[in-house]
């Protein structure tokens, strides 16, 4: 099984190096002996364990190559990555990828292809790194409805919000994660929920048989959080994370939405710290499970790579034919955000006079959102007060609603923040 | 597919409730319609979902059925399951089963004639409960040299030591498992630490490559243990749980244990509570993993009975043979409890006489045993005093040999305790 690898960056580096140091064990596992063929990168220069003639720098030349049995993708973004995966995959070549922006926006295509040219596409290291999640989401929860799925499926976010709920702000949190490499030069992809909400639409479809693209998803990210909120959270039991969530609504639709959400502190995803990923799901048999471990790294998304190689340079092996998809019966509809029912938490600063409380629960009451608590502190300096409220669930189209017109009352300074908070399951 | 059904206890009724009020969803996942065709039972007058001519009381009837595929055993125990398994298998028909029991001591050998027969054996219930375990371990981390697996096995166990934590004894907290349904009538085998031992065999055997009976592995229960002692833990930022624990050893040899221990209260599994399920591996690439949820329950462990069902019947529609066993390299031997190095805590009274601390210091240093730390209180009404140790890692043969020693010094009145501790990880 001759293997073809493109791009060599952080994990490229640690599949090649397994691939070398570990082929026995490999290939005793796949029953078939694994060889690293050819890598295309982007500097010829560089020390690499392989030699001369099996690296170029050009991806297409890897992916179309007569001496490649299997292409591994690791280059990352859209393109050029999707166009070489379907060449590979054209030329009947199966793909193991971890490339969660290709397969949110050209997943069912490119399964499609792989399916009409009977080979497979795989992408386990796509989400949650070496934490296994499709077998056990496909496989394993088959006779389940599944519910609802809650995921910490960005390290960064985590990692930044973990240092915030110790009261550093996002600027300062940020640039820890750089320091400790938890977080890139440019990260936006990051910290706007762009990262998770392209995992989310994978886990939807493997969870849900819904069909999304992050287009058309909630998305949100963790800008603007203030430490405040978090202090504020944690005085009446939440733990704020950076969510991706996908849920059954009582029809046949699913939500699916990322942003930042309070989880009650003893919800066992409050409890995911630092750069870990989990997900959680509820089946409506299994009950809750939740899997967690390393989101990220060169090694834990490795280790799920080379499970995806040897699961195919084994049945390549025995000579089993590709299965074709499952049956997972009529795809799901997304609901739109503005149908989703969510509690909310706002904080809100407004002048410290009198009647102020009373506008602002008529506004909430004309939207009918019910008030669950209240935080009021006496006020600061500058004669403003901060208020904070805690809803029951409302739908967001009235929540937002609740939002304008909080924010243009003649005593509210500023809408400070509006975060969601996902009730306890 | 027709299915055979041995056992309709809680788990059994879970099954059949589900392949018949799902059967389109699960038909639909296996391509292949599922017809729950025969059940044997222990009383035939009972309501059951299946006409009178397709129930027997001799579940032998059922597993020989010329008119039945899969062979679902639910019975539990050994015999007869074992050799319903058998008898099953034996006439080529696959078998799922959520018997841990016949499986830890018998697995290795019906595996051979499920391979020999060209048929499956499957048990992805046997373990954990509804929690996705087995694919995860033997597929998922197949590129991972797995060094640890720490697991919390048995909810019984869980649900007791998570209500003494909050200072119950251990009878009381017995007597509120088996109010809540978290315990048996007669819960030896759960707080013996029998389940957990059967249930770490099986997980050793994937986990490691390493052939073990639960006769050969040190088993240590709950019985005994006493409220202060988690108290005392919780003073030094432990928490106890009975571990199912297997880590590979220096050399080729691997450690499996099932015993109390403490915990560092931060490590994933110190806040697993209640009757909840986990398991914590670490592979050599992935790094940590968790796998958490129901390990228990009528429902949870069917999703996983039929997660089995959906696979064998799967493969069967489309006829694709079953692979072969992975070739994983050779054995590793167990390595005996004496060679295993722990930390541990003991828990002596003593009379509160002068020197006696020089005394039981000397004892632990005769034995190469360093102190980590120690908690002493002023003496009770009794003229006696309790003296707490942590100790730094040592051989179980000196922890035992020291224990020996300090039970026989002149101002011990007793060992009340040695529980091993767990560093963290």
């Amino acid at each position: 099984m001759r293997i073809g690898l493109l791009g060599v960056g952080t994990v490229g580096q640690a599949v090649a190096r397994a691939l070398i140091e570990r082929r026995d064990v490999l290939s005793r596992a796949a029953g078939a002996g694994l060889v690293l063929q050819r890598a295309a990168v982007r500097d010829l220069s560089r020390p690499r364990p392989l030699s001369r003639e099996q690296l170029t720098t050009d991806p297409v030349q890897v992916a179309r190559a007569d001496d490649v049995d299997l292409v591994i993708e690791l280059m990352g973004g859209e393109e050029p990555a999707r166009g070489l995966i379907a060449a590979a995959l054209e030329r009947g070549k199966p793909v193991v990828t971890a490339n969660k922006r290709v397969l949110a926006w050209h997943g069912p295509q490119l399964e499609q292809l792989a399916a009409s040219k009977g080979v497979e596409l795989r992408y386990e290291a796509a989400v949650g790194g070496g934490i296994p999640l499709i077998a056990p989401l496909t496989d394993d929860l088959a006779a389940n409805r599944v519910l609802e799925l809650r995921a910490i499926i960005n390290g960064t976010c985590n990692y930044v919000l973990t240092r915030m709920a110790q009261g550093e702000t996002l600027e300062t949190a940020l640039g820890k994660a750089q320091e400790a490499g938890y977080a890139e030069a440019d990260p936006r992809d990051d910290i706007d929920g762009v990262d998770a909400a392209d995992k989310l639409c994978v886990l939807v479809r493997l969870a849900f048989n819904a069909t999304c693209t992050p287009g058309q998803l909630h998305r949100q990210g963790i800008r603007g959080l203030d430490p405040r909120d978090l202090a504020y959270g944690r005085e009446l039991g939440y733990v704020l994370k950076l969510l991706a969530i996908a849920r059954r609504g009582p029809g046949l639709g699913v939500e699916a939405r990322v942003h930042p959400a309070f989880l009650p502190a003893d919800h066992p995803l409050a409890r995911v710290d630092g750069a870990q990923n989990a997900v959680h799901v509820v089946g409506d048999l299994c009950g809750p499970v939740m899997f967690s471990g390393l989101g990220a790294g060169g090694d834990a998304t490795a280790s799920a790579v080379l499970a995806d190689v040897v699961h195919v340079a084994r049945r390549l092996a025995l000579g089993d034919p590709v299965p074709p998809p499952r049956d997972s019966g009529p795809d799901a509809p997304l609901i739109p955000m503005s149908e989703v029912k969510t509690r909310c938490y706002f904080r809100l600063s407004v002048d410290d006079v009198p009647g102020v409380f009373a506008q602002v629960t008529k506004v909430l009451a004309t939207h009918e959102i019910g008030l669950a608590s209240v935080i009021q502190r006496e006020p600061g300096k500058l004669g403003s007060a901060e208020v904070v409220l805690f809803t029951y669930a409302a739908p967001e189209s009235a929540l937002a609603a609740a939002e304008a017109e909080l924010s243009k009352l003649p005593s509210t300074r500023a809408v400070l923040a509006r975060i969601r908070v996902e009730a306890s399951k």
